[in-house]
């Protein structure tokens, strides 16, 4: 696998850093973004084929492959190897071979070693996503942490074979994952239906609403499922779809549920899990520009990206720089004063 | 009265629900959805005439008349007899026949024994709406709860008889509403001067503005209101003013007023009201497409229609399925495995 | 120093007050609005030339120079002497013109005894803004409070004299603000680089980034900046960026950063710091208008602006009417009884 | 009659003309401005109510009353006295007393001897502009050269008594107008039905649809109309509809019907009628800012303006300067040596 | 196949017309409206999947079946029997399923003695559309005048087997058309490579490029094809891409190039060919709602769709009326006088 | 002179061509594109520094430097050696230093025997753009076709050096070019001042504005420029301002008047100026992507470029193809039969 090159537009990288080049026997990456640029899955607003290309290039700073994350002290394009294969080719009007394609790919950036950190595209990558990543790491063995104001767990049998309606329920019926690890966080609104849900309490999946969320505190959820997902399993899987947050924070998405988190309840709930959990892959899902303004879900999509890496990077940092703590004052926090790059 | 039909664009209903004919002898609606297509009161940005056509079409799921609420497990359109009469015929143009028009329409809902849900329209059409349902039910015997972030309380004397600036002042000195079972939660900015305040204030009026909020808890504030609002009232009355949430969660509205509460807040409180309280009639105001983005502020107001019939759906569950608490987790809420339809 | 005019279209005024002739000797203002129309110090996304135009008139109510606060209960524009002298002639192609321009006039205002309040513009402006007042009120003596996501403490020697990224540095390195009485609230992202947040920790500056106030509460943060700003200081300038609050209530910036503050949080915070300390002066910038949707985000500079002149009000209103409390239910406060005008 | 202020946001003036202010006895204007901003008389789209302060500013040069025409070589602005006397006060709400107040101030104009120039407003002010000019100037005395996508004739029975799609009949039928001497240009699509295209034809209304007018040529039509205009009429009256435009050139309205003329046709236009025939009042309706699209409708509506102005005061200047030929060589055109102001 | 009803959104007509129930033993329609939304075969911008609904709905004028045209004196809608079927069930992320179901239905309605109007969707449904109409009326017996920007004449061999760059191609080697009746009008850009080109020579195709019908005029180009479409055809499909107007015009597309026709030029164009020749079938295709401005481009295709209809209708009036000429002032031209419905 | 990145965003080339590196000793380009991101010059909207990336990427085909001209069967971006050398670093707070190092490059490409191809930017830069080519190919020696709404003549004396609206007077004074060899096409509105006017007589320049354009006809205007331009002259630099297409075409832009070209003739027309005459330089500016939409004025910019590129490209043929013509129907073109690459 060479660089895969660009379907819309030029040929750039997440914020500048190296492309990926798989016949350098140098390569060594510690994490690997993948563009899909798909949306031929989503049953209604389409446009999240242009979601890589935004996400890429969402930033007012230089396109240096250089961010330092302000909270944590900690430059992820840096301290970790992170790298851009370009986009799997994607053909919205073909999903099967697209889906094919994906795991491929994703399986491949597992099997050098690396975190595949996927940019959708719609939600039906999950399957490939996760599934490539499960076959490196062993079929249940990894949990699933998954942002969304949707189960997307829609029967298999009905309607077409892949959409972004549906990759939660195939990957629990290929075994991908294991229903008992899979958490939800975020769901809201007026689906899915009864056999559905029914469906999943019989997975044993664990999925917090919004109304639980609003209830218990977002953080205590976290706090909970954060116990339970490393029990039996090697790593985490963090699946964001940016309709996770409420719509005036994310208007650029196909399916808008008013009612959702605020962009910093995420950004802070996707840096626990990278902090505080072994993510071994991810993907930002549902950015669709056509529908955004003046970029500001791009600039999310971008944000959660970095905010995962930071999270990994910071984890790293650990051993020697001891845990984090945003209680102390910004300037004070000891891992300013370490060296970068 | 039969099918209204609509004013602006194609003759649509409420996500795909049922007409309502009154020729029918068989309807026996328990809710009856009505537009009321107006913006001649509007004193600033106007649009609200299409605010009915966008509230109904706001979805991406099928127009199929089936919405089950994931929080609350109970399907409001079907377990609720949830019909649309279509469009009050309304001309912005000419403000005293429309508020005739629509009192007409209202009382005739109310009659019928069912909930009368009103799309606007600009907040003009509080006063036909909720003295139709004073007209049915008793003049000061329903209690007003009235989400806004304006008191719209403005001088009967000044300008223009009807605009959206002054139903509420309307409404008390008609008689329809008591003053003390009068609230409001909401108001922030610069508006009304003192002397509409002092007016307010010998009504005794409840106004809870956002200062308040934000010093005590929304939810603190909500169960205050809910002690008070049924003592010698029969019922309530639920006007929701869009523009009570933040621009950035409710672009599409016509007097903006920065600093307000989130799409979450109002959905939650919305859903509150609908099950704590015993609702008779209900407005969801001021949603304006032009000047919306992505739609949010159009499904916004589908989801306040959907949380308060969810509501009085849920509420009239309790007798079989006790009390619903968001504390439980979701997929073991017992009304998850009651049947539907 | 008569009236300035209008760089960008008609000649407005702030919501209506009067204009500032300097030649009128009877002219004696407690606050003077002045406008920056300035873009050439942006990094990325231009526009806010038009901010002054925008956050003037953003308003639903009439241009009657008459802004009745309904929390607090007063009218700054009325019971304080607010003009507005109109723009600077700044011209964005030649900063550093722009920037001796506006010195100039922020000192003069000064002079005159009255709070500068700046409409921006980028915030290339600080510098000019603060360093005026500072020139009257003297170097040191003046205590920072800063909202922005940004910490605009760029090296001085890399790149353009000035610019919107380094005005912070270029007053403390200048003496006109202490290090350690500048205070930055709502800091995030992925900037400055470690030197630069070496040099900040060294001047013993006081930077409250968002996981901390996440953490913690902005409230207590506040508070705790309270207690130290006014340590040897005469008096507090205070610099709001509106990129300080999430792109989702303030899209129309131009180096927009997910996370931020909600709109409600910065108004709070902004009224209690002209509430509970000494402002001598104010700016509001990175308003953007090519970039906002219906308005949202000049109507948010509005209303920090209306929230800084309402504190100032209040303050002066302590005297008589005793300390705000929210907790007060609005139609109880006693302020809303004190005669108006 | 004073000035009449502003009824939406600030009070300026058109490009920064002079204010009119009847009690001047110095007052002595040959054009005066007038705002109708009014859009309950729209049966689609509302919007307009905002069209006379978008035309009023839309310029990308300085707002100083100064505006001298590049291919003509006059200033209509300072050649003839041109005033702005601010808004008709209209409420949308209350068509009746909006269309009494606007013919009352367009009478008081034409009896000072002064061209009227309405901005609207939707096209329903057509009804009290014109009766205005024709109280004054007699009744069936003055031509109309009306400029729209639709004919605006419909029935006075039918429906409200007052909105955008009748005037054009209540006009001929009070015998403002003669039928005979009412000339429209651009009509197209599919409206209106047969029976009043008969009634128009039985009037003696002499209708150019857009496929006559592109089978002979604007101009040919054009021509013809001017040679029957003036036959038994003193004047003419001219009444721009933005949407005789095509959409791509004029987003901005309620009611875009699609192939239109260009805009550069309609400028052409406009300046035949002023400098070839004596216009005595105008109107530009149907500018809505909230459909515009980078203020594009809204400049258009200005030009309208000022190309009619331009041609009127060109008119003027033939006794000295001699006729106007496109065909000179712009930097050759005699009037380019004339004096100015 | 009884109606199919909608895709997406409501169940609406185009217009209001009636639908059409094909188990009703009395349906005989003239027009069947088909919509086809699809966007899987975009290679660009998607979004044409909410063509059918937009192009459906985007009139000012009620939805009433009803809609007489001014030029040409008859009204389509009712003088034909236009009955819509509804969405054909696409999903965009399988293409061979939808080529086939449309295919099916296009079929079946010419089967009825109907001309099939399909509403898109992407270009790739040209394949299925006239495949479907050849396959009643025989495989080279309708000749193609295809208005577009792209000659969509891409090689079969290449890339996906379905999308909206190939189906020119894939008619002609299918045989459903001949090459030597195939008419481009409308290219231009730097589109497709000499390969193509060479193939689309060999075929004896006849492209008109935008700087062919700059030079000779649209007209001429016209008239040329009138002259040989019929030899040895039967009948004419016309198949309209809105991006063969100007981006000005129709910025609501995918693969916009700048200088296209003009929207009047099209319609005429439209008009001439549907009232010249005998039409057999009809698409409009690539409207694309999320790319488009206050929905200038989806009345543009309303209005594509009924010039179409009109210039049916009109031809059928011939007989009784005589020809119809746009040189008669409008309303002398007779068939206004003619009776309607 | 090395590659010289990008301002703002990724770093990429026009349409995927490749970049010039100056250090390589086998670099022999025919054409240089180079990035002038600038809007400090702006005297209105700004956003032009987002130009140079905006028409880089602006189109639906893949970005692989391979571009062929549809009507004139060339391939313009590898029949010439078309390189792309990035932005000159500008910063637009600083004009006067990005007019020097703008000079410096242009001259070097010049010196490198290429035509150097400008992408503004605003209009500013046409001073450093064309006296750069002057000072390689001799001042005086080049003639200027300018095509503008705007003369962009103003006095050098007032107001700031440097500007969008007074290169064309700097470029005459300094004797870069000779005001008898200045041909302007496309002026219209309501500039510049008479006094300008005289100094442009005075200078002998030639100035077409649109009414003249429009009573004798674009072609024969241009036609009449082409007959003397090269008289003394040994090329013509071409200066495209896109605000000389009319606001409906080309919106994204910060002064537009209405009135102006279709997009059609102005790349008619700058395809005649560069296949009829020796382009020495060009440049395309006044692209301003926050006002435009659906990214139609990018488009138009990407095309004017290629259009002028192909110009030049068949004009190098014509030595082997013979004079190209567009009555030749497309297909019968010869040089669609000639190799390619």
């Amino acid at each position: 696998m060479h660089h895969l090159g660009s379907l819309f537009g030029p040929d750039i990288t997440f914020l500048g850093v190296d492309r990926l080049d798989m016949r350098d026997p140098r390569a060594d990456p510690d994490v690997v973004i993948l563009g899909a640029p798909l949306d031929g899955g989503t049953t209604h607003r389409p446009g999240t084929r242009f979601g890589p290309a935004a996400i890429r290039q969402a930033c007012y700073l230089p396109h240096n492959g250089v961010r330092r994350s302000l909270a944590l002290g900690v430059d992820p394009l840096t301290e970790l190897r992170v790298h851009d294969a370009g986009d799997v080719p994607c053909y919205s009007g073909d999903l099967a071979s697209a889906v094919r394609r994906i795991e491929t790919a994703v399986r491949l950036v597992a099997g050098l070693g690396a975190i595949p950190v996927v940019l959708g595209g719609d939600h039906t990558i999950a399957l490939p996503d996760m599934r490539g990543v499960a076959r490196h790491h062993g079929f249940g063995r990894i949990a699933m942490i998954h942002f969304d104001a949707h189960a997307d767990t829609g029967d298999v049998e009905a309607g077409p074979l892949y959409g972004h309606g549906k990759p939660m329920r195939q990957l629990i019926e290929c075994g991908a994952v294991r229903g008992d690890r899979f958490f939800q966080i975020g769901l809201r609104g007026y689906y899915p239906e009864p056999e559905t849900l029914r469906w999943m309490a019989d997975q044993g999946m664990r999925s917090y609403d919004m109304s639980e969320i609003t209830a218990r505190g977002l953080d205590a959820c976290l706090t909970e499922v954060f116990t339970t997902a490393m029990r039996d399993c090697d790593g985490v899987y963090l699946s964001v779809d940016v309709d996770v947050v409420d719509p005036g924070h994310a208007p650029g998405t196909g399916t808008p549920e008013p009612g959702g988190l605020t962009s910093r309840q995420l950004l802070d709930a996707v840096r626990r899990v990278a902090y505080e959990l072994p993510v071994v892959g991810a993907e930002v899902v549902e950015v669709s520009p056509p529908y955004d303004h003046a970029e500001i879900t791009a600039y999310l999509g971008s944000r959660i990206v970095l905010e995962t890496l930071s999270g990994i990077a910071r984890r790293r940092r650990d051993a020697t720089d001891g845990p984090w703590d945003p209680h102390t004052p910004l300037l004070e926090r000891p891992v300013h004063l370490a060296p970068t790059r």
